[in-house]
C-alpha cells in the first residue's frame, strides 16, 4: 500500500507500461507525425513554443488510451490517430494555461514556456493549439466524438476556476476537492477513453464502461500526483516538492493533514497555505506531519481505490491484449514515482 | 472622407444599423436567452465573469451577421440561433484573453474582468466560454460550420501571436499589419457571415461571397478601430484613447506616420513606441503627426475601400432587406465613432 518503486531512469518505461506501449507502438508513430504536423504556422513563435512542451518527454499516456480503447472496440477505421491527436493537443493546450494561471516556472524538468516566452503567448498559443485540436476532431467528422470532446474542454476550464476559487481556503472539504479533480483531471481520461468507443460506434453500455475505467483512472492518476508533490523524487519528479506547498494548492494530503491535526497543527497549515507565510523548514514540517497523520498514504489508498473501480468497469469487455494493457495502465497510474 | 458623425448618446443605436437590428429583433432574443443559459455552471465565479462582458452592452455585431446572413440564404431551421450564440462566445472569450495579453484596464467603459477578477480567472473563463460555444455547435450538428468555427478559432489565435511578436516592432510593413487584423479580427467577421451560408447549404459562390463580405467588412471594421484610438471620443468609446500608443502597438495610424515622417519624426516614433519611453504630450504630439500625415484619414480610407469590396462582395445576391442591411451594415462601420 503506498509502496512506490523507483524506475531505472527517468526514460526507461516501467513494467506495467509495456503492453500499452506495444500495442499503440505504431499508431503512436502516426500520431507524433500529426502532432509535429498542426503544430506548424507561419508566425514562428507558434511551433517554437509549441515543440517546447510537445517535445518535452510527457508520456503522451491520454493518447495511448484513445488507441487502446478504439482497439478494445475494434474499431477498423483511421480516424483514431486524429482523434488521439486532438486529445493530446487539449491537454498541451491546458497546460499552457495552468502554467500561467499557477504561475510555474518548471514542467517535465524544463523550464515553463511561460518563463521563456512570456503569459501572452504561453496563453495564445494554448488557444492555437485548442483550435487545431477541433480541426482535427472536424476532419474525422464524428459528432458523438466532437461532443465528447467540446465537453471536455468546458469541463476542464470549469474545474480550474474551482481550484483558483478554493485555493488557499481550508475549508474546502475532501469532496470539493474530488469534485475539482474530476474536472480538471478525469474530465479528459474519461474524454479520451470515451471517444474509443464512440469512433467504433459501440453499444451504450460499452461507451459507459470506458468512460467509467477512464474517469476513475483520471483520477486515481491526480491523487498519485498530488501525493507525489509532498513525497515524490524531484529528480525523476521533474519539477519541484513542495510546488503545490508554496501555491497554497488544497490538495488532499493537506485536506487530511489539516482535519486530522491538532489546533496548534491547524495554525500551522492556516499560516502556510492561507495566509502564504512560508518559512525555511516549513515544507519539511508539512511532510513530517503527513507521515504523523498518513495523509499521503491515505491519498494513495485513495487511488488504490479508484483504480480497482477502473479495473471492474473494464470487466464487461472479453478478455484480450487491449483490456490487459488498459488494466495494466491502472497499476502504472498508482505505483508511479513520477 | 474620414468624417466621422457623433450619435446622439451611446446607447442610441445609428442609422446605419437600423435595418439589421429590425432584421434580428426577435432572433436576437432568442440568442440573448442562449448566451446567459449557457454561462451558468455551479461555479459561481463563472456567470459572475461572464456577465460582467456579456451584460456591458456590446453591441453583438456578429451573431446579428450570422442571423442576417443565415436569412439572405433562405435558411429555414432553427439551429441559426444556436450558431450565432456560439460566434458571440468565440468573441467574447477572445476578448477575455486579449485583455489579459494586453493588460487592458477598461473594455466599453467598464474595468475589465481581469482588473476585477484577475488574469488567471480571466484565461479560464475565457477557455469555458469557447467549448460552451463548441457545446451549442456540436449540438446543431453541421461539421461544416464547424469547420469553420474551428478553423476561425486556430487563425484568430494566430492572429493574436503574430501582433505580439510584431509588438514595438518599426520595422512592420503595412502588408504586415494586415496580415495580423485579417487574422485577429477579420477571422472572426469572415466566419459569422460564412457560417450562414453553409448552415443553409448554399452553393459554393454564395458562400464564396459571404466569406469575402465578412473579411473585408472585418477589415474595415478594425481599420476604423485603429483610427478612432488616435481621433476617437474617449466617452463614447468606452476605453481610453491612445491605449494602443501606450501599449506601442503597431497599427496604421503609426506606420503611415513613421513612412511617412522625418529622420526626427521617425525617433520620436521609435522612443514612444519601440522603447516605451512615453512622457507628458507624447500621445499630442502623435496625433499631431498624424493629422499632418493624414495618417488618420489615409487610415481610414483604407477602411472605405475594404467597405466597398464588401458591398460588392453582396452582389450576386438578389435585392431583399437583408442584402439591404447588410450593406448598410458596411456603413455604419466605415462611419462610427465608437
Amino acid at each position: 500500500m503506498g509502496q512506490v518503486i523507483p524506475f531505472e531512469g527517468p526514460r526507461k518505461p516501467p513494467e506495467s507500461l509495456k503492453p500499452l506501449l506495444d500495442l499503440v507502438t505504431e499508431d503512436m508513430s502516426a500520431i507524433n507525425r500529426i502532432i509535429l504536423d498542426k503544430a506548424i504556422s507561419d508566425v514562428e513563435l507558434i511551433p517554437e513554443l509549441a515543440h517546447h512542451l510537445i517535445d518535452s518527454g510527457g508520456k503522451r499516456l491520454r493518447p495511448m488510451l484513445t488507441i487502446a480503447a478504439s482497439k478494445l472496440c475494434n474499431y477498423r477505421g483511421s480516424g483514431h490517430i486524429r482523434v488521439a491527436s486532438a486529445v493530446e493537443f487539449m491537454h498541451t493546450a491546458t497546460l499552457l494555461h495552468d502554467d500561467v494561471v499557477d504561475d510555474s516556472d518548471l514542467r517535465r524538468g524544463k523550464q515553463t514556456a511561460r518563463i521563456i516566452w512570456g503569459n501572452q503567448a504561453s496563453v495564445l498559443v494554448g488557444d492555437f493549439l485548442l483550435g487545431q485540436a477541433f480541426l482535427m476532431l472536424v476532419e474525422v467528422g464524428s459528432i458523438p466524438v466532437l461532443k465528447i470532446m467540446s465537453n471536455a474542454a468546458a469541463v476542464i476550464a470549469e474545474g480550474e476556476v474551482m481550484q483558483l476559487a478554493a485555493a488557499k481556503n481550508m475549508t474546502t472539504t475532501e469532496d470539493d476537492y474530488l469534485a475539482i479533480i474530476n474536472a480538471k483531471t478525469a474530465a479528459l481520461f474519461l474524454a479520451a477513453t470515451e471517444v474509443g468507443g464512440a469512433i467504433a460506434e459501440r453499444p451504450a453500455d460499452e461507451q459507459a464502461a470506458l468512460k467509467s475505467y477512464g474517469r476513475n483512472l483520471g483520477l486515481a492518476f491526480q491523487l498519485v500526483d498530488d501525493a507525489l508533490d509532498y513525497s515524490g523524487d524531484s529528480a525523476h519528479l521533474g519539477k519541484a516538492i513542495g510546488d503545490d506547498f508554496r501555491e497554497g494548492k488544497i490538495t488532499l494530503p493537506v485536506i487530511l493533514s489539516f482535519r486530522r491535526g491538532s489546533e496548534s497543527e491547524r495554525s500551522f497549515w492556516t499560516r502556510t497555505i492561507v495566509d502564504g507565510d512560508v518559512k525555511d523548514g516549513d515544507l519539511e514540517h508539512a511532510i513530517a506531519l503527513m507521515k504523523k497523520h498518513k495523509a499521503v498514504d491515505a491519498t494513495l489508498e485513495r487511488a488504490h481505490s479508484y483504480g480497482a473501480v477502473a479495473r471492474d468497469a473494464l470487466a464487461i469487455f472479453h478478455d484480450c491484449e487491449e483490456k490487459t494493457a488498459m488494466q495494466d495502465v491502472i497499476a502504472f497510474c498508482v505505483q508511479r514515482t513520477h
